[in-house]
């Protein structure tokens, strides 16, 4: 229970840990190498510090693919795993490979996580959430077993402007935190149907299986991304914590209406009784007193956006019409402002020092730091900046809303992951050291 | 029971109520000439068909300076009552008093509707959250016992942008509504301490008797704003209904913290220990699947915005960024447009007739076209647009709110306050019937 114990009192990656790193590259291997697993990699290529020397996926298609990306990039070649669901088990076994990063469909991720904890690899996990609550106290007993640890890779926590508002809330811009809103607003009905009406054996890439949550769960499927960069700014599992939530489903007509559509009214899936509701509103207590509000909105044709606000006692950040308002420093008391200027003014020192080069990256340049903070936390055997904990918490959030929302809006518990150690823990994501 | 029964079927004011009219002015009474009696009054002036008989106020002051609009108007005088909180009750008993409008403090307007009602007068009733569900009850059974009509004067039902959306909602260019939101954000700091950091016998004006709300109960007190104008989006009480409710009240700083910087922290007022959560967020879900998030923001500096937001299987308005996006119809997929031209295209034909007359009456229009549909409807004695039944129902939120607060968020059953008649009842407030 050594590095357990290391795990729960070293803060976090610092300025410290990061000096500590020898000069071998990171050896990774990466678990699945669909859509977003091929952008880890294509990111690790840009990397000196990160050799890629082990590729697993299910599909001898995708790792063709790579093994291009790699010859091209003048790469050595990798191991490569196919063969079935299990092969990822023979590439934990490789002692060249110090850390992995799993991007497989979800219900992969906590099998795989666990074994790669088990198998001592420094674990960098993508988004989703829970199938279970159990699955969420699996990550962080394996993770508090084996001393191994697991970095949630939760890019929008590196975003700019959530960056540079997470720095304005450290300074006290918007007095106290009181109220927060965040989510998944992201019209996915070309990727939950793909091509055309098809979904399941007969989809492609994410259609394959990631809309069979649509039919048969009805609950926060995708909190991630709303939830991770409030979490920061509410210091969650590091001096607060959430307490509860009750989640609201409106009807399903998104999905069914969009079949007809493409597919025509006789298509076979047309026929299908999704069960996810179109807009799902998640509001969860914390323990400090600020409210969460989050929203999962998938099945309707909408622009994107995770529509943040961030309000507390001196004033309020909205994304939705890029607009906030500092009572004392804005223009006109009462009055919006627009927010760029104040994002310019508090870029995060990430952004500002290295955001040329995080500008090649995916997502607008959100991959290129959340890959950064993993290979330099793996190479330090250090705590990650997001994780075991954080994952459980946000993981959590969609088995407690499909209770809730069953339960009529019954408010549940979350779990306290940390086990009480929220109360001594700090803040340490992306700490602003300059 | 003939009356009561007339008021169930008869759908609502329609253009042939409005004919029946004879050639008499509508002689009105007002009950509380604060600053919002004051507002009807001086639009009630504009009104030919409309003869201010009688006044009522606990302050003298305000009673002169209603006779001294009276007497520059050219009209005739009212006759005046005062002396007590049941003065009005002998303006109740005037045989020229036709209706009433009661605009004072929340705690007497339920008492003063029913009063009114069981006197025969068609009662215009201003806005507020109710007590206790009694209250509600009370308001429809006494309607049902005497016949007499109940308008809840809920003016954002009649704001320019939220008729044009109406009209927008009903020509289905939203396609099925799915999800909306709205709300009462509106800094109130300087409403509920007044002068300086002063309520309750040292406050003056809403500082006398709106603050202690704040001090001893946590809810959403002020839900009408925001929900008034969605029932009518919705159908509400028209073929659907609010079914369940749950309430969710962040911590509470913004009123201390206003005080000890208005007062010192040595005022008094420093010591008072402010219940209500500076952002109350409660998700109602309705009859036909829809879900509505309402949010009460009244202690926190912040711009003014009741932030609508109206999402169907077509697509989505938003208020905050004055942004729309319907599928098929905006320039380009995904991408948010500017709200104005759709809102000017979609203008209700009230706004296209009257909208210059409108423009001299407070709250931007809004309280003039509140005023003509009340007397419109109360010439005609005829079923007003927003009658008792939505009156209950917007105030009912109030102490539900309270109660699943006190819960935790435990969510409550919202009283069917038609008994069933909702079913049959067919949608009437401003109908286009250009």
């Amino acid at each position: 229970m050594l590095a357990s114990a290391a795990g729960l009192t070293v803060s976090g990656l610092g300025a410290g840990a990061r000096a500590e790193v020898g000069g071998r590259p990171l050896r990774l291997g990466l678990i699945g190498v669909g859509l977003r697993g091929t952008w880890h990699l294509r990111n690790a290529l840009l990397r000196n510090d990160v050799e890629v020397t082990a590729l697993c996926d299910i599909d001898a298609e995708r790792l063709a693919l790579c093994e291009k990306m790699l010859a091209e990039a003048g790469r050595a070649p990798a191991r490569t795993f196919a063969g079935g669901d299990l092969a990822y088990r023979r590439l934990l076994d490789l002692d060249s490979v110090d850390a992995v990063i799993i991007s497989t469909p979800w219900l992969w991720h906590v099998p795989m996580a666990v074994d790669a904890m088990q198998a001592g690899k420094y674990v960098g996990l993508e988004v989703s959430g829970a199938a279970s609550l159990e699955e969420c106290w699996q990550l962080v007993r394996t993770h508090e077993d084996t001393g191994t640890h697991l970095m949630f890779l939760e890019n929008v926590c590196y975003r700019r402007d959530v960056m540079a508002v997470l720095r304005m809330v450290r300074l006290g811009l918007f007095g106290e935190l009181i109220h927060c809103e965040g989510g998944y607003q992201h019209d996915l009905r070309a990727i939950k149907f793909d091509p055309g009406a098809e979904f399941g054996e007969q989809g492609i890439s994410e259609a394959r299986w990631r809309t069979w949550h649509s039919v048969y769960r009805n609950g926060e499927f995708y909190p991630t991304h709303g939830l991770g960069p409030l979490m920061n700014f509410l210091d969650v599992n590091r001096g607060n914590r959430l307490e509860s939530l009750t989640s609201t489903a409106s009807k399903a007509r998104g999905l069914h209406e969009y079949v007809e559509r493409v597919g025509g009214p006789g298509h076979p899936n047309a026929s299908v009784d999704f069960r996810l509701g179109d807009v799902v509103t998640t509001v969860i207590r914390c323990a400090r007193g600020e409210v969460i509000v989050l929203r999962h909105d998938t099945n309707l044709p909408r622009p994107y956006s995770l529509g943040f606000r961030v309000q507390g006692t001196r004033g309020l950040w909205m994304k939705d019409g890029n607009q906030i308002y500092i009572e004392g420093e804005s223009m006109e008391p009462h009055r919006w402002e627009p927010s760029g200027p104040w994002l310019e003014r508090y870029d995060h020192p990430f952004w500002r020092e290295e955001g040329e080069a995080a500008a090649g990256a995916g997502h607008g340049g959100m991959d290129y730091f959340v890959l950064r903070e993993f290979v330099l936390a793996a190479r330090a055997k250090a705590p990650p900046p997001i994780d075991v904990y954080d994952a459980a918490t946000m993981m959590a959030i969609t088995p407690l809303s499909e209770r809730s929302i069953a339960g009529g809006g019954e408010p549940q518990a979350v779990p306290d992951f940390t086990s009480g150690r929220w109360l001594r823990r700090e803040p340490d994501f992306a700490m602003d050291r300059s």
